[in-house]
């Protein structure tokens, strides 16, 4: 397990649960603009937000995004290390650096101690395409390279007296974040920041994030994500939430298992399907926890029953009808029209306010 | 590696490539239809189709739909192994039977002595809902009870002399679905047909299918894979080219990165990425391969150059401008609106029609 940091108020490591992370796409010297994102994406359940800080001029700005901001802050720095000085003058509640392309090894050191002076949180963000000259040097263009300048520039921060870093080790290759990450856990026990950078277009992205996230999420490798979307940024809170939602690591939401559907069924069974996930996602957006473990929407004999009896709650097609099952006992057979309103029904019923919500977006997520 | 099979004029497993798969969900008696959605599904780069064989009533459509599909065609049983032995007289290219609902063990047997002398292909399919009862009773409702049943059904096919036999091993369970896997695999070389029974609607189930697929292709276990979603099948197949695409396991397809854009980007990328993946999926439709690699769609001077440097093909972008990378060098800087020209220019000099086309479908895939 890893050890436990903070960032604002929310917990990263540790036990705590996966934190969704995105990055606006806003101006950051459009504070209105970029505050306004901010609040969608919160409301949508993301729990931590990153603004680029490209230069001193949009410092105003952040100071004012950080304080108005709904979810702790991190400004993304790079190239210039009193840029991520003057953020955290500013407010933020973290900064993302890359020490790889910040170079001045004195100004990084000076950073680390008004990091440690003021306990804010620091992500290590090695890339591929940035390492440390001695690893690079050493190890190639490797993971074991990204892993080894991760290792050596946390000396750095550690040495000054942060508590509170994590790491981030990227490549748009699939296989060498994977390797990375793997490599780090193993030797080391600060929180991993996991994305798949440059992922691509919202399908192609999101596909390649759930497997890169997936696999190591599966081991578990991994206490923060993002996933890196060429699309406006509300589509990487959603498509996150199914990554976790997927992995059975969404706490309050239950899995929902539904047919391909096939020459064998009889009822319509697409929309009852989409109709029960689009009413979990609305009670989800609406701060509530979900009751029941497993829904199965299935459309026949086949393997219906079989699915449904294994589900908190669940419908088996027939010809024009359908047995609806809770907890695994057969309870109603109706026609096919009576399915859906019966399933919301029982979703409502088991939809319920969280006793502790998420301090930093009151969300059960 | 898994040894070699052949369903109708497509090979499985061994050094071939992975073979996608689809199921119709039209019905069987009605052949028309259901040829009409097998020919779309074999445009878009499906190579083997599936059609459920509920009843004796279906069996001359399905005749005809064998005789007339320009995909291998296997028919899906489920109950009564009767149907099975039909469905080879009409034709069928192969057969999926799941012997844990065929029951009756002396008919899988005259099935089995009936697929070996026709040469036809067998998909053994395993679900979590249907087990061997001696593997359920000794191993219980577990991955490795999947395997067991396996196991001892395919010695009834072996045992009768058949060669094209494949196994799947599915449950609505990820975690379960992949050790099933990976437990079939180490002691075992038919290949594996992978999918995720149940994933859901399009993009929860595509995410967990990517998931559970990904993470078993990156070991190096499957051969054919269906991603089963609760939509039309012709979705199954782009999800299906994306989860191989972003695993480097689709030949021709050069891998597309393109970064997320933030408040450090100064050129309208998302329609560009959107632009340069479309114009990939229309050529390789149109039956063609890409001798490109890699093509880097990147928005700043961050991890611009060094992603598009390291690209057979880039753009990074600056402020309302753009640099183009030729092989990892800058080969010419132009405004904004000429990236997307230059980009699908060099994209179709490096378009060709493939000098072996796959049997099945004409297609490179």
């Amino acid at each position: 397990m890893t050890r436990q940091i903070h960032l604002g108020s929310v917990a990263i490591g540790g036990d705590a649960p996966i934190v969704i992370q995105s990055m606006c796409n806003t101006k950051t010297t459009d504070a209105e603009g970029t505050l306004a994102q901010i609040r969608q994406l919160a409301d949508l359940g993301c729990q931590v937000i990153r603004v680029a800080l490209p230069a001193f001029s949009a410092m105003s700005s952040l100071e004012r995004i950080c304080a108005e901001s709904p979810l702790p802050v991190v400004a993304d720095i790079h190239f210039d290390a009193r840029l991520a000085l003057e953020a955290l003058s500013a407010g933020a509640h973290g900064i993302r650096v890359n020490p790889g392309n910040l170079r001045d090894t004195t100004a990084i050191r000076q950073l680390a101690q008004e990091a440690a002076r003021l306990s804010r949180c620091v992500r290590i963000g090695v890339n591929m395409g940035s390492l440390s000259p001695s690893a690079q040097k050493r190890y190639g263009m490797s993971a074991e390279a990204m892993v080894q300048s991760a290792l050596e520039y946390l000396k750095i921060f550690e040495d000054a007296g942060c508590q509170n870093l994590k790491v981030s080790l990227k490549s748009s290759d699939l296989r060498i974040s994977i390797e990375a990450a793997r490599r780090f856990h193993a030797i080391s026990d600060w929180p991993l920041h996991l994305g798949i950078t440059e992922a691509g277009t919202p399908m192609a992205g999101t596909i390649k994030s759930a497997i890169g996230l997936g696999v190591l999420l599966l081991e578990g490798i991994g206490d923060t994500i993002r996933v890196s979307l060429t699309a406006p940024p509300k589509a990487e809170i959603t498509a996150a939430h199914r990554i976790l939602e997927a992995l059975g690591l969404l706490p309050g939401r239950p899995q929902l298992v539904s047919c391909p559907t096939c020459g064998r069924t009889r009822i319509d069974l697409i929309p009852i399907a989409e109709a029960v996930e689009a009413e979990i996602d609305r009670l989800m957006s609406a701060g509530k926890t979900i009751a029941l473990r497993k829904i199965a929407v299935m459309g026949c004999e086949v393997n219906g029953p079989g699915e449904a009896a294994d589900a908190d709650l669940g419908i088996a097609g027939g010809n024009g009808t359908g047995t609806v099952f809770k907890f695994g006992k057969p309870v109603q057979h109706c026609p096919e029209n009576e399915l859906l309103p019966v399933l919301l029904a029982e979703i409502h019923a088991a939809a319920k306010l969280p006793i502790r919500a998420s301090k930093s977006s009151g969300k059960p997520w």
